[in-house]
């Protein structure tokens, strides 16, 4: 987390911030508050925290809320002492990471609202920010959703293309079965209810339905019997999610959490100085 | 650019692409399209490239739009070649990057548009997603946005908690002036429009008029007559740009463009096998 | 790879060769073999000609050999041509690697030799040298066993400390199953026969049977019948290895694979200059 | 030290530790015993402890015994205390770096044992493990040994190579002489007795006696009358270093310290939970 | 600034002190100090403590002088206590940094004071150390004298290549008015006094007049009333700066305050052990 | 190398060269000269080279003289082709390399030409500057002058402080004797003519002879009579080094080479576009 932070205020502050180092004198001392200016779920109190720490360990954070909590507009989430110069150098590098981060919660909180109180977990993508992926996950998870694979190197997931390259389902998934690490499950996507039972016959752990309709879904659900996990994919939106859940699929997966979910409105504001 | 990139195929990488690693042939060749889903300003073709170059040098990209073009859908908007592997290891990591910056670049044309023939500017800010930054501005600046500077090392910016820190604004800007480069205008951002004459006196050159409304604003035009620029900020979406740049403010700064962009729809197409 | 090897180098070379820079002409060419000191199965061809190719692009090499062959002592491995001086720079660092590498082949092939014709697996550990863990791993991919998890990233493996900290096994599995990555099987080490029904009952994909003895693991298999898969564990060596595989165990793992292989003895020989 | 240990915790940690992850509870404490399985020389405590203080600074570790100390099978080495979690998380990569390090020491101890009370140094090599090379000396002079060169900018040692793309031992000599530092000796390596005189006259410090047998190396001794150092290299072992050493030779080198030493058994153990 | 020291350390320690880890007792605590052996004016004091502090943070440096003092001959600058151990292998880097900082700010201030009690700045240059130029920069500012831009980024100068480039003086204003963000000034350089209104007139906010002599640097600022800011450069030396300062230039520029400054002398002398 | 370059390159441009990126056309090609403004040894061309390589491999460097060559003023040293851009943004960075190494090469000419035909060498010191240490060392053989120990890892040099640490010189050579790589020789720094003996009964290699006058200097040569190779250090300078040269020690080391070399004027000129 560390380096994802000094990249960010290396970004940022580059030479030096200018107008700070100009102006305000280094040992002035002050406090601000963190202002929800939006209901929001929070993620990333403890990457705002750091970003401070890591420009001055002397700063002091204390928050009134946790991350998954939810707080309602103008709420004081948290207040933040320490030179008024640390204070405005690390403010917009850390209001760029709470922002975002509890955007994503806030977003993956409605999703799974929605789906309501099915079985049916809400799963994340590999859609996420460069760079930023471990946070997207965890303001996910923050948000009640949970974790797909981390990347490439902790699941198998046999795509359309893959099962093009090997020639078959069957193929692909004898292929993963030999080389792969036994500790991994093995997922396979279809596009087709056919293509189910060779997955299923050929080993294949999860089910991937990419793209089907409600119908399809139902029927996939009856067809398997539990005997692998049916995954949702593709479609998915706040209108739908309801829906889809309400299907009996084990899981959907919604890219949106963390490819298109708006930052929230958080700001930091500087108390009158003493 | 290549850090940025090389980070974010370690994240989705680690220690190795399994489902590819199982079940392709390392040899098989293969070509794909980029394909257009939606309307879109297409941002990033080449980073979009380089993710696979870096993973294999002998990869090749053919584009048929270039960055800054306008991209209806189910266009295809270029092709790849080269080993299927390469291009399903890579496919996640190179359509993050792009989907990204084609949204920013996206809605940033959609500001412009609203802004319409005025001489205003549309500015970015510096509520980037951290560590992208360079690239979120890059896409700004293809969608038609100007840049405002980069971070804190290349601009001064007077803010309201700066002026508390030093007393006054004319204390402020007199500090600024004495301290930072030469190189460097001074920018004060002011909450009331009785601050402008102070600003101007001390020796501003530019004047960020805080979450003005339209009468606001236009008084301030008025009352400054081209001896500052002028730049107006707060409060700017797509309803409201187009009556905030006839009031004739030189910029409009909206942090929504990167803050709060959507990624667009692009997939990578896996043609044929021959 | 490419930094495994360059830290290897700066190691070695740190602030320069200084007795091949005192005395042998930098643009001398000449030619080297590659030769087996004994009988060897071969790994890291591709690193050997990589610790070259990173001191020189220019340097060339062939091998008559590929990974996973068996090469009887005083066969020519293969040949590099370059400048002497970047020949006898890299000489030390390069053999370092294929050495370790090719014991750790030959090891895994004695083992997997050993095992019959069984259908059970040898696989490795997370008993590496800090630092090699992927090149190890190869290793004992080329010598004909299998890998294990690479990390503590793609696997769970639930040991008897986390039955501890959970309270017991079923708590540890449902904990597993709520929090993990779905793409993800779930793996519980076992110390007696009865633990292993309440794993299966939690959940388990894969029970480790740690330390037991023939009759127990023969034991443990008929109980089983397949439900799960099983893994033997402890007391692994070249005269038991046999044995333990006869049980019809899936897996058996041996960490002395890669915590106790000796470097094959290889040698590089310059040939005469012309 | 420290980027060695993050290194391997990289490797080993990568996205994060799913298991201990989904089943420990974060703020549960204890304390685990370092426990020696076999006889062994320790080495690398203070790399064990720091394993663990780099994942959280707030773990204690105590040791019973000290780097170089020979502990008998069952003793316990030491404790750690600290969060559950972080043991759990730490301890592979832990064991890692002590059993390898500790197996270099009892290995070299070994040696050091059957050369005897002569003035004989047992030295290492550069046949190290890549990445490592500092902690496995450190590990050979734990145990007793000395340390050779510790790579190629801190030693000047002439071997058949650079003598063959000189043209002479003189040559290569007096080349070395006139433009290496000033503050290094010159070591040659020679393959036959006649060589050593030219060596001297030529000006070397050390002559390097390549794999010669007991009687050359007597007469070497007797011809030299401690003009320069001896070392003696090339088939020692176990069984020969000690007539080797009775030859009279100055320093006695071995690769097979570091490149052939197996981990010794030690384990961490948790103890119950109060 | 870290960064830059663990380079240094690393640059002269690499696989470590051989001299102090050979003879020196780990655990011997003494005292050094910090002598001037010239007249001086002191810049780097927290660089020279922060050297000793990253080799052992147990280190305590205490300084009679501050960064920007005038320090004369033989007067004790500072102490430093710790093992002698650190205090010996710190003192090379660590004095490498303070007489670099120390020599540019003593430069300066003889530039300075030349200057006169004129208003015009003496500036540095981008002609500093390749790695340093931020340290640089800051011993510059310590002596007295005041900071141009950092680098190519933060701040437009058109030189004479630029306009080559660009055609002519007016089109390259046009240009870097239209592309470059809003909050830099434009600097031009020109050549000859007729120049200079076209550079006004399309725009510069600063102009940089190169290598003039006394009598057009005069001619230039009766040209310019105080329009734009004038830059002297070229020619400048200790014996000619009060004549240009004279001139009524608002600022000259000095490569040699960088490019040419020694290193004054300051030694670190470890007091007798108690 | 190239990481010198990297850095020197990312601190001069940031997050970009503002002004050409504003101004010059990407795609207009041109060729410069690297033009000599006053006498000097060239050293750094290939460092030159590199710097616009890393910008743009497609640059093309051509040298008219190589590194130790003397140049006479005027005179062009080399040339350079590729885009303007490229050529415009790498300038001063690669002018600051080769004017720093080309004023360290002719500085170390006229102190080897004023030691005249001796047979003593002029060497270096530790005093460089911070980062550049291999490149400062390289200047100063490229001038004719030789390297001492490149860091605190190839030699052991005694010191004042490590004596007194020690308890005697007999005391503290025994320690490096006994601790250090046998690879290493050993050197004493002494400050009066009686410690010689006792150095090197003790078996010092070398004694370093610290701020001795003339009549002290040719009387150690006399006492010592080649058993040990004898350095003289302090008050060294270009009217004293001669007559020091003169009194037959084997090595005379100036600091001054690196600490205190000046830049030499070369500029780079762009000709005229077609």
């Amino acid at each position: 987390m560390d380096d994802m932070i000094k990249r960010a205020l290396d970004e940022d502050l580059g030479a030096g911030d200018l107008t700070t180092g100009a102006i305000v004198d280094p040992h002035l001392k002050g406090k601000a508050v963190l202002l929800a200016k939006e209901d929001l779920v929070l993620a990333g109190s403890r990457v705002f925290a750091r970003v401070f720490e890591l420009l001055d360990p002397a700063v002091v954070c204390r928050f009134y809320f946790q991350d998954g909590d939810t707080v309602t507009t103008q709420k004081i989430i948290g207040e933040i002492s320490g030179t008024v110069a640390v204070l405005l150098t690390g403010e917009r590098t850390a209001l760029n990471f709470v922002q975002r981060m509890s955007g994503i919660a806030t977003l993956t909180r409605h999703y799974v609202d929605q789906a309501g109180k099915s079985k049916t977990k809400i799963v994340d993508t590999r859609k996420t920010v460069p760079g930023l992926r471990l946070l997207d996950k965890y303001a996910v998870h923050v948000g009640g959703g949970h974790n797909h694979r981390r990347g490439l190197f902790d699941g198998i997931l046999i795509k359309d293309n893959h099962i093009v390259a090997a020639g078959s389902i069957t193929k692909a998934i004898e292929c993963a079965k030999q080389h792969a690490p036994h500790s991994l499950k093995i997922e396979v996507e279809v596009q087709r209810l056919d293509q189910i039972e060779e997955a299923i016959k050929a080993g294949a752990d999860i089910v991937l339905l990419d793209n089907m309709n409600l119908a399809q879904l139902k029927n996939a659900v009856h067809m398997v019997q539990g005997r692998v996990l049916l995954e949702a994919s593709g479609g998915v939106n706040l209108d739908t999610v309801g829906a889809i859940a309400a299907t009996g699929v084990d899981i959907i997966s919604v890219g949106a959490l963390t490819h298109s979910a708006k930052a929230v409105d958080i700001s930091l504001e500087l108390l009158p100085l003493e």
